[in-house]
């Protein structure tokens, strides 16, 4: 007699769903030679490896017991100072007692929600939003409600007929969950005036705000500057907002550090969830990205990451209105690692997957961002890893797929895989 | 205007608590000569630092991407082949479809809670049982019922009448969690013959096991060996067993580089809710212990350190007997960190502390061990991370405490400070 597992499962476990982005890795191992535009995974060759390097034989060569030991909760203490640091550069001025480190923005997300959200609870995000936070929230069963976004970010008159509306219904509205600063998945970036208005408006409301801020440093320069991604947390008088920030995309992902800011009352919360979760975030690399910030590799990669991605950039911006014209449109990326597209012509982003992967490309249909089923003629292009040539050939090869999903549509056979046209 | 925070908590954020191992963390910080038996720390002066300085210079020199990047959820695969294989060497087969690496043990214990309990359901516990397992599965809003120890382990018969007792009041019991080998607190191990009458109980009530076994290459040679520590899930054929296991206690605990073997319907939600919860645990960490495996510094570290905590009992037994002979007892650590104290005369640990505290010693109350208010006159010893000496002075310390607290007790003032009475 086997067992059945099914009748032992929690209720958030039966409503938990496979990510869109990690199952396209699946696609990536079976081995091909397939260009990926679908994750967003910083560039490694612009890893400072030979720094990092020389600080993991200093730190292992120490033999300071704390390099490989157990740690507080709340992370290593110097890391913590420099974290307040960076903060204060951002124009947030930050105790240590405020911070927390986490394994990754994603742990930041998972937490917050677990402190803040009963099953049912309503939390307010863009349309479309980041896939990570959409599962985050999701496995502890919020409700997730989509506010559009403009030119500039959120529609704050939809924002609050929204709140209003749940309200109204009864609904207990947590939070509104923003990506200010060059948006997964569209690049955006909300306007400074915007910005303000958001915060007015929580405070007006009463609901808190998650500001989740991975790319903040990767402006480029021709488009946008220090100035244009000043954090709301900046101007956060009343404790209104719960602030994340990461070395994944500026130092390396693999570490797994991340930091988040909040008032003391939940700051207090987070650490013990924290705690029950992982205990600690690796003291290893918490060493290592306070050695890399302390020694200013940070501070020099930060100029060079900038005009990396602002390169990679203008490669991809400049194959697609070559190979795709009028096909294709999409907001001009300021900064981040994420081009948008919406196709013409009715084209389902995610029924031409196969067709995509049989020509040797794929990227993240956009519907997985959409909190409401829309989005199906959207798609997620991340620019920041393959190199220049390969974003050249990639966008050839998204460029036969949707020719030749036009040319099946028109013949009445979109959805059927290439081989069988 | 500041926010009230509290109104926004969630229910499981109102109930979360401090842990009472990580609280002593803060005494220590306080910066005093104080010698702490407090937290299961290894030896950090055990740790393979060479080898791994080496492997650390390597994998960074090699610039290869993944050493640095995300990587897939379920974890590094040449790591979950080589977890795979030392499953094999614990009698326990395994593919690797069942395998997923953890932020340490601590996240498997949370992953396993947020997969399998709804709020209010039931979860079988050992009395007195892990700290860190207690906090993961309260912060889920599990109902922990607590089942006595004999001293081979877990006493069926209660086990039996508890879980009947819980189902009869329509009670939803999910498992029981154990820790069969050198338990955290007690040190006890678990008789081979209770292992399996365990598993033949769980099936025949139709419960899962969670079996939590990062000792188990701890045990010392002079009072167990390998056929004892044979792990429950061995001989499960039908899917009971949920089995974590972890590398912390074995390389080093900073890495956060553990596993967790489940049935494959239970591990796919094991890594949606890893996949929400921090996406992956650390790059570099996993390379680093995976090539720990493969060059031998962990096989090699097993006896060494075997002999090293054996011969740390030792000393502590010692010191116990000389120190404090009939005021105290304890089951005899067959392996593992932790010697389990019951006091005489009627004392308690909690309140004791402060007197610890100004003695120059810690430890950890035992009650917090306990679900159910018990063990006030018990406390946990690690005699895992201090020296020798460091534990022959600590023993004294804890000597001249007990005394004290007698003493104060015999005169009415048990629970006032030293420099009160």
């Amino acid at each position: 007699m086997t067992t059945n597992h099914s009748q032992f499962l929690s209720a958030a476990a039966e409503h938990m769903k496979e990510s869109a982005i990690r199952r396209m890795g699946g696609v990536l191992s079976a081995g091909r030679d397939i260009i990926s535009f679908a994750p967003g995974y910083p560039a490694p060759d612009t890893f400072p490896w030979e720094e990092l390097g020389q600080i993991a034989a200093e730190l292992l060569g120490s033999r300071e017991p704390g390099v490989l030991q157990y740690g507080p909760t709340r992370g290593y203490r110097p890391l913590l100072e420099t974290i307040a640091s960076i903060m204060g550069q951002r124009g947030i001025a930050t105790k240590v007692e405020d911070l927390l480190v986490t394994t990754g923005s994603q742990q930041g997300l998972d937490l917050v929600a677990r402190v803040l959200v009963d099953p049912g609870d309503v939390i307010l995000v863009e349309l479309p939003t980041y896939v990570g936070a959409i599962s985050a929230f999701r496995n502890l069963q919020a409700s997730l409600v989509g506010v559009p976004q403009e030119a500039d970010g959120i529609d704050l008159a939809a924002l609050d007929a929204t709140c209003e509306r749940l309200r109204h219904e009864g609904r207990c509205v947590k939070f509104l969950y923003v990506v200010p600063n060059f948006q997964n998945p569209t690049g955006l970036l909300i306007g400074l005036d915007k910005r303000q208005r958001l915060l007015e408006w929580a405070e007006r409301r009463d609901v808190l705000i998650v500001e989740d801020d991975p790319y903040r440093d990767l402006y480029f320069e021709d488009s946008a500057g220090k100035a244009d991604v000043r954090p709301i947390k900046a101007d956060d008088r009343q404790g209104r907002v719960i602030y994340l920030s990461s070395f994944s995309k500026t130092l390396a992902p693999g570490f797994r550090v991340a930091w988040m800011s909040a008032p003391p009352a939940v700051a207090a919360k987070l650490e013990m969830a924290k705690q029950a979760g992982d205990l600690l975030t690796g003291s290893l690399d918490q060493r290592l990205i306070y050695e890399a910030c302390r020694r200013g590799v940070l501070d020099r990669q930060l100029p060079v990451l900038r005009a990396h991605y602002a390169s990679k950039r203008d490669v991809m911006e400049r194959a697609l209105r070559r190979e795709l014209g009028t096909a294709v449109s999409w907001p001009k990326p300021k900064g981040g690692f994420f081009l948008w597209l919406t196709l013409a012509d009715g084209l389902d982003a995610d029924k031409m997957i196969p067709r995509a992967v049989e020509h040797g490309v794929i990227y993240v249909a956009g519907e997985a961002f959409y909190v409401n089923g829309e989005g199906r003629n959207t798609l997620r292009l991340s620019f920041s890893a393959p190199t220049p040539e390969r974003i050249d050939a990639g966008v050839s090869r998204l460029a036969l797929t949707l020719r030749g999903e036009s040319a099946a549509r028109a013949t009445g056979a979109a959805t059927a895989a290439p081989g069988a046209s």
